[in-house]
């Protein structure tokens, strides 16, 4: 017997911390893998940022493996950052890298984190951005990261991924989240068009819990909020 | 009086090489921008490839500073390279990273090339790939980094990208390129649909000369041969 467990990389973000404590409210085990320790997980794996993309790997995987964390039944990334700046923005080029480092290395690592922890029907959550499926010409770096996220969440769910049988690969593609981040720089937006946190992190465990409640393999949900109602649209 | 002139970063490329003899022989001034020194161009701007992103970037724009490029018609970024690897490969990690610095780090220092020595009514021109306008699940870091070179090709063709007014902004998306590596690692494959590098080098000759004849800005532009011809599609 094992307790049912998932694995929230990015898990000291605001995200993180709303699906770290859904899941422990329901019982499961909770991995989280961040910079910063989540004393509300039941382990933390830390891992530096600024290390190099195969470094980062090896430490997480390293981490999870020393553990002895074994079989999961979920695997979210929802590590990420937002930064602005078109081709003439001096800082463009900085904050590209930043943006790859925050989302795309993240997803990578998440999809090595998969193939050897996720269950056969397990589920593998990434985080793209619904502004990235056109183009994004303020925030150049953070809509290249978002799109590579989503062509990789097709790749993922073809067969010869490499994931295990059956694993669901989802891409949830929000527009604004409601995060204390966001109250505090955006003080006077309508928040009725933000997305609560408790929203995302039910529908994480309802599609862990439940296979037929999940998007099909390889789906890009656009997740909108409207006068506080919130809808999801496949892609 | 200045002569017509086009930048061709990755000037060193089996592509790059034949961009750069092909505007030679219409008499431009044709700067390159490579790894290794490219002696039939005019200048050569050299590049460590493993420096940092914005080590690259400040290296070669110092560099052209320095040596008064000044306007140009044209720049064309044709950097690039291939590797394969599904999630379950060990080496995934360090092939998505290559690939990034390949394709994504270039065509970033590209457009910042732009926007400091495009003319008005210039030609920058990025490489895609045909395939990863969907998953590409046994080259995953190929196909994200091109995914983020698709939809940064939209970006740069929004207005507020940065760019100098009415720069056109294109995206090639070849299959497979008829090059000695491609003829060297595939010696049994179909020729007849792989694309000559000079059915490229003459479509950028002729939009630069010509507006009229570029594809409208932020276009994909598929490049398929079959059969020995040469057609394309614009998404």
């Amino acid at each position: 017997f094992q307790m049912p467990s998932v694995i929230v990389y990015g898990g000291r973000g605001a995200l993180g911390r709303a699906i770290v404590l859904h899941f422990k409210s329901k019982e499961y085990r909770v991995i989280t893998i961040d910079c910063h320790m989540n004393e509300e997980s039941d382990l933390s794996i830390m891992v530096d940022a600024n290390a190099s993309w195969s470094e980062q790997k090896s430490t997480i995987l390293a981490g999870l493996a020393s553990n002895a964390v074994g079989e999961v039944d979920g695997v979210f990334c929802v590590a990420g950052g937002w930064a602005g700046g078109n081709a003439a923005s001096s800082d463009m080029i900085l904050n590209a890298a930043l943006m790859w480092r925050q989302s795309v290395v993240t997803s990578t690592i998440a999809s090595r984190i998969g193939v050897k922890h996720l269950k056969k029907d397990g589920l593998l959550v990434l985080t793209g951005a619904e502004t990235a499926r056109s183009g994004t010409s303020g925030m150049m770096g953070y809509g290249m990261a978002k799109a590579a996220v989503h062509q990789f969440t097709k790749s993922l769910a073809e067969k010869g991924s490499g994931l295990p049988d059956e694993v669901t690969v989802v891409a949830i593609l929000p527009v604004t989240l409601d995060t204390p981040m966001n109250r505090k720089f955006m003080p006077e937006a309508d928040k009725s068009s933000w997305t609560p946190l408790s929203h995302i992190a039910e529908k994480l465990y309802s599609w862990t819990e439940n296979i037929d409640s999940r998007p099909s393999n390889g789906t890009l949900l656009s997740i909108k909020t409207v006068g506080g109602v919130t809808t999801e649209e496949n892609h």
